[in-house]
């Protein structure tokens, strides 16, 4: 079997070894709205970095601190623990910037720092669901130890989504395939869809209800602690339909600058390497326009290990045509 | 970033957490080549197996164990390490073949077996570039303790081939990227595209040369050592053309049966989730039909991480229009 390393798209390449780490930074890097965000919130705000000391936090390639020494900030400390940093440098120096960034390769806990505080931090962190296997707990150490009064972060803000889909075409095709493989019935199988969440991308089409805040962090103030959270959500179906998912996403928002800017994985936008998070639900849920879906979701790190969550979604739902009591406990490992 | 997990495919899913490794087994049960290759190799030569007792290496989902029984094993035991084990227990007995197959949850190396040898062993160990985190110890150790003296193996041969390929195309379009990122050059990134053999599907168009083999393995006889090897080759251009890339593919034979079977991951026949494996060239070769690419590869595990492989191609080029000597080490991690 070769299943240690899977690639997912016939049509698409996969690099072995220390490329494998770097085809993550080509994919990153082709994620425009992604990295346009970064681009724009700098490049459009420059004035807000002119003169300033700024610090990268997962800088990669360096992107994101050459933009900000060509937005003027007086220096960069780009840091950086994976081999990518060695190229770093290599980009930083060839584009006549190493006199204003600083490639620190190393742990963000473990470095010597030159400077005792920086102005503005930035760091692109987020991960699937926005938190799952984020640099963000890095962040906000960082920024505790380093960053001015009144410093900024960039972004400053991010907010989890929650949404209803029909998707019941995709789940019958999964669920179906288990059924007769080579003539062995292998159903049992097909239980495991719904346990696990997906990530894949969403369209508007499939979205059948408005879509509900379960969290809000200004990543100025937080604690590191508000990552674990529970959230009452209510729904309200726009089609009538059956409801066979939640769909979650996330915003992070550049919103403390003169010219604020957002970037969004909503499955209304154009998608982004992200993509978004479904959560398939047991049995489907036959809706109307106006119905309400009432429920719960509590997201916590998993305590077997840190790295993994724990999403528990519930949800009452009561209509003439179906009640549905309805508890799931997802892991995102 | 979310680069920790990354999935290629933009239509394609990726499931998180245990159903990731379940996912894998989708994966492998989808590509018919693999699996029909087992099944056909198996159901043909059911005298083979009638009133057999039969091993299964890595059974995972149990698939290849419940072939056997169905072909009349007298009883199989399937060896899972991974959770799917307990899936394989539920499927076999969904199945009815509980009486006839035993799921032993494990490492080979560890687990009991209620049987001091068994008549033939089936496994499915084969990894990128055949041998890349391959199972081969596993099955070579499990055929030195159990398999009776005479007794099968399927696979029971394994070869790998070299060819030359024409891709400028993909080569380009992969360099160049670097050369402008948001108006950063990045262009040293590019040599990386060299370094790493790439996991890509070639088609039959694109090859120049013709094949050669360098490597030949009688599962049945081998050592564990053979897995490491130098070989010369040979290839003959047959077309005019310029020559970017060396491509390796394997296949495996199910020879010593009544009928005999070839599971093959060829470019010139149906692509297989194994695809092909391409090794860059540094520059381009320019080539006449009928001139002859010699050189030497060589593979070794590699002394750092016992998982890697570490593999030395070299060539000499000697033609009209082009001299060229070239030799590169290209990690597999």
């Amino acid at each position: 079997m070769s299943g240690l390393i899977s690639e997912k798209d016939p049509g698409h390449d996969y690099y072995f070894g220390s490329y494998s780490h770097f085809y993550i930074h080509e994919e990153m890097l082709k994620d425009k709205e992604r990295t346009l965000a970064y681009k724009r919130a700098i490049e459009r705000n420059y004035n807000d970095f002119k003169g300033k000391i700024v610090m990268d936090i997962g800088a990669g390639t360096g992107i994101l601190s050459i933009f900000a020494a060509r937005a003027g900030a007086a220096h960069v400390y780009a840091i950086e623990n994976a081999e990518i940093a060695h190229y770093a440098k290599e980009i930083i120096k060839r584009n006549g910037l190493a006199d204003k960034i600083t490639v620190l390769k190393g742990k963000m806990e473990e470095l010597t720092i030159p400077v005792p505080k920086v102005d503005i931090i930035i760091s692109e962190w987020m991960g699937y669901f926005l938190l799952y296997e984020s640099m963000l707990d890095t962040v906000l150490w960082a920024r505790d130890k380093y960053l001015v009064e009144g410093g900024k972060m960039l972004p400053d803000r991010a907010k989890i989504y929650l949404a209803a889909i029909e998707d019941g075409q995709y789940k019958h095709s999964k669920t179906t395939f288990w059924d007769d493989v080579y003539g062995v019935d292998m159903s049992c199988m097909a239980t495991q869809c719904i346990k696990e969440p997906l990530i894949d991308t969403c369209n508007g089409d499939m979205i059948i209800s408005d879509s509900c805040k379960i969290l809000d962090l200004d990543l100025v103030k937080m604690d590191k602690g508000d990552v674990e959270f529970t959230s009452e959500y209510e729904l309200k179906f726009i089609h009538s339909d059956k409801c066979h998912a939640l769909v979650a996403w996330f915003d992070t928002d550049f919103a403390d600058l003169e010219k604020p800017i957002t970037l969004t994985t909503s499955p209304y936008c154009t998608p982004t390497h992200w993509k978004q998070v479904v959560f398939y639900l047991d049995n489907e849920l036959t809706v109307k326009k106006g119905d309400v879906l009432k429920g719960s979701i509590a997201v916590r790190k998993s305590k077997v290990n840190f790295r993994e969550l724990d999403i528990k979604i519930s949800y009452h739902f009561d209509s003439p045509q179906c009640t549905e009591h309805f508890v799931q406990l997802y892991k995102i490992k």
